[in-house]
């Protein structure tokens, strides 16, 4: 049995080996691994090891290691977001149908929105919200519609927190942006990411009154009218809350 | 630093954590998780808080535990399948708008199907395989499909081993699906699963002849020609062998 001092150690460790993985990157060279998660080659190759004898690993011919079956098949068969992507998915597929535009959805995860859904349409224009991937709240349509729906405590901490790694947006710029979020019921972006988009979010609200998430369409900004497809947005988000409740009940 | 044996006790009972969550169940109780992983309470306890400190679970109040979105995020990101559902995607959607079917995408793990993509239309018919679901080779299309396409040793390992839990299935029936489903280039099966529909699907073979997945589609009973599909999924499927391709070279 491990002492919890050296328990320590080996979850630490455990979780540096499984996020040792750069975004996008499937595949890493043991020795790679071991660089980055920070551990001599003997102990993580010992790791890896343990891990691949249960599927939360693959070590390949060559030491190539990549994340195992078991442990994507575990995460997604109980995914924290399960309960939302379900909830989700019909509406999502109706708004891809009747707009043609590529639709998100999005979670608050500490001061970014993540995320955690996405339907493309091929044609559709550019949208960098992949699944799983992150945006600063105060850069994205989705983030500005989650925070903006958030208790003022949140919000509070939020701003306190803010500052731009550019330097040009101060937390009075995007205390403002948060307040018109509020006040419209959406938000909208032009070109923050994307020079030749529009971004678009509304708030998926739960029946006790809740943000869980934020549904998202991203258009060309040659669209003089994005604000256009909010209602039909405003009536999917509405959907997604009514059926989260019903699944949550079941 | 922990030693080989506390080593291997503490990698065992964090998948044993992790893996505790029975399918489709997104939170348990702090005790239920602990019985379920089979460890005393108070080690369950320090476990999970040493897991939730780096967002691989989240403990919630009252002693909820759900598997972290950081968890999720990293597996999701970094998918042993990323490359596969990314070529396949597009062409998923494109079966799913030409046919208006549900399709899935498969791959063989152990004996059996593993769905890792899934593609649903309101008003379609049901369709078993949900994402990141399993379905032994022998009952699902998918799996005789990838079986099918493997070399012989593998096969001849399959059927080996292979015993019906039903008692029902012999492994001489299973050779003679399995050759069926190579000769004519795809697997169909009737009613297994669901008595109303019918399944068929078709190899996803890459640019070294590996069959690496199983494109399928599900459609009902009634529908007295499924095979006319054939064609549309094996285009789709080429499709896909060759997108594949591209996004390992590049």
């Amino acid at each position: 049995m491990a002492n919890s001092a050296s328990g320590d150690s080996v979850v630490d460790r455990v979780v540096r080996v499984i996020a040792a993985f750069p975004e996008g990157v499937a595949v890493l060279q043991l020795s790679e691994l071991a660089e980055r998660a920070g551990l001599p080659l003997s102990s993580a190759h010992r790791l890896v090891r343990q891990l691949a004898e249960h599927g939360f690993l693959d070590l390949g011919a060559g030491g190539n290691v990549r994340l195992g079956m078991r442990l994507w098949e575990l995460v997604n068969r109980n995914s924290p977001t399960l309960a939302l992507r379900q909830a989700a998915m019909p509406f999502m597929e109706d708004i891809q149908q009747v707009l043609s535009r590529n639709v998100n959805l999005a979670v608050l995860d500490g001061w970014e929105a993540l995320f955690v859904e996405r339907l493309s349409r091929r044609g559709s224009v550019a949208n960098r919200a992949r699944v799983a991937g992150r945006m600063p709240v105060h850069i994205s349509s989705a983030g500005l519609a989650l925070m903006a729906n958030q208790p003022r405590d949140v919000q509070a901490e939020y701003l306190g927190q803010f500052s731009d790694p550019g330097g040009k947006v101060t937390a009075g710029v995007v205390r403002q942006l948060l307040a018109e979020t509020a006040q419209q019921g959406y938000a909208q972006l032009a070109g923050v990411v994307d020079p030749d988009t529009w971004s678009i979010a509304v708030p998926v609200v739960d029946g006790k009154r809740r943000t869980v998430a934020a549904l998202g369409v991203v258009l060309p900004l040659a669209e003089t009218r994005p604000q256009a497809l909010v209602p039909a947005l405003q009536t999917a988000a509405r959907g997604i809350g009514r059926q989260l409740d019903k699944l949550r009940e079941g």
